[in-house]
């Protein structure tokens, strides 16, 4: 595992996670994900949208806002534990709240918990417009954290 | 609402909701989703492979499956309601249970409580190669039904 | 529905609350659950220790947390909507962080969405001890708001 | 851990559960809790109908199904893996669907993936009177299981 960072305490920063996503999860670029912040308590993500992920009804279709949750508490996950990209998802569960505008969303996630074994973060998704405290979904994931000798692909 | 066909019991059948996902969902046709069976207990949906789809560990990425889900139970929905259009995920929860083959997935949704303003649906999601009886992930998930003068976009 | 308290924007008060909870839910007695604060951004409330209450390990049993997440929503609710008894919950979803002293646990429950039909919150499990910032289980928690004409017993 | 039984292939047996519930559970007893059924592939528990348990409607409080929810998942897992007291569950999530009759609730427990340091079931709730197809709720828990030298409390 790295050193952290001696100035933002990251064991992984904005940079070396945007370039696990374009070169280790193609699916991410469809998504139109991009990071926004990297920060020791939360990390900002972003949804650049596009006209392929409205749904009837002029909204953003859900898994695109599944998609971006579950990337942006990977990209919390990582900055605290370094690189490792085998750590997976276990669970995930999403509340949708509002209808998302024809819009970037945003999703900003912080830690509940993290152990050696398992992770549990939540994250909040906004549109700009409405701003975070309207959010218009809200969930929650664990990860699981693979031992030490098994953490690269 | 159509009449209900009198054969298969069912309110939509598998072109009519094919026709809404080419032509209403173009994030599903990104994610490969086709429709299986459509059944009056159950249906079936795949996502075919690609390799946009993958993640680090050489599995599928978790967004693929979430949104196998999502949409599996959308159609599982519309099945026993009509083109409801707008009817609306307003939660899922998934389970990961294995690591998913750079394969197809499949996903076999079933209704747990179809009522007149909430349906709640479960969905099985495995690989050919292990079958139905290894799931890769199993959800549920919450729909809003629109109430009948707001169903159409 | 009564007329909002003038000072605090509440349509149902502490007071109120701990009456529902004495008179018409036997079972919150038994999980000692009590009423700390009401504010119209945030309830508290507190399951008071008891042996009964402890499961192998000597921490404390899933079920009164849950319970106390539970009834802690409904408390955040009807401080919002007024004593609409008939609101109940359609989905609980809950992650257990770190284990509970055995000792008194509080809840923080604090709302994402009220809507007309559907209210989703969220609530933070928490030991005295360790404080709300190392909590001991989290939950989201969806309630339906039935119709005026159907509200009460 | 014990030897399995040789007849029934289990590693914990209906007795050997209940004596857990009964010495090391107080708060199970307070639900009304009983073992029904031991199966390799299921297990079924009764929740015994108390007045204590009725909440406004008439109907049985939630946090009754929801700790018979969870007890039913770990008797499956004890079942299955022998008696690892110190197995706790991570994560429950539950879907209410219909509303219970204030009567005995029945949950049957099946597990979706039973991994060496996590397990996942799924349990459907349901009244004597509607009977299992059509259930009063549905969840799926999490189980954490520790490793061999950290089982016993």
């Amino acid at each position: 595992m790295p050193d952290s960072d001696s100035e933002t305490g990251l064991l992984l920063n904005a940079d070396g996670f945007a370039t696990i996503l374009s070169e280790r999860l193609p699916f991410a670029e469809l998504m139109g994900l991009v990071v926004e912040e990297f920060h020791r308590d939360y990390v900002i993500m972003r949804a650049r949208y596009s006209e392929r992920f409205l749904r009837p009804g002029g909204t953003l279709a859900g898994p695109i806002m599944m998609g971006l949750a579950d990337a942006t508490i990977y990209a919390l996950l990582l900055s605290r534990i370094g690189p490792v990209e085998l750590a997976v998802t276990t669970h995930l569960s999403i509340n949708f709240l509002r209808k998302p505008a024809p819009a970037d969303v945003l999703a900003r996630a912080s830690m509940l918990k993290l152990g050696k074994r398992l992770a549990v973060a939540e994250v909040v998704l906004y549109s700009e417009s409405l701003g975070v405290e309207k959010p218009v979904a809200h969930a929650t994931a664990t990860y699981s954290i693979p031992p030490p000798d098994r953490r690269q692909a």
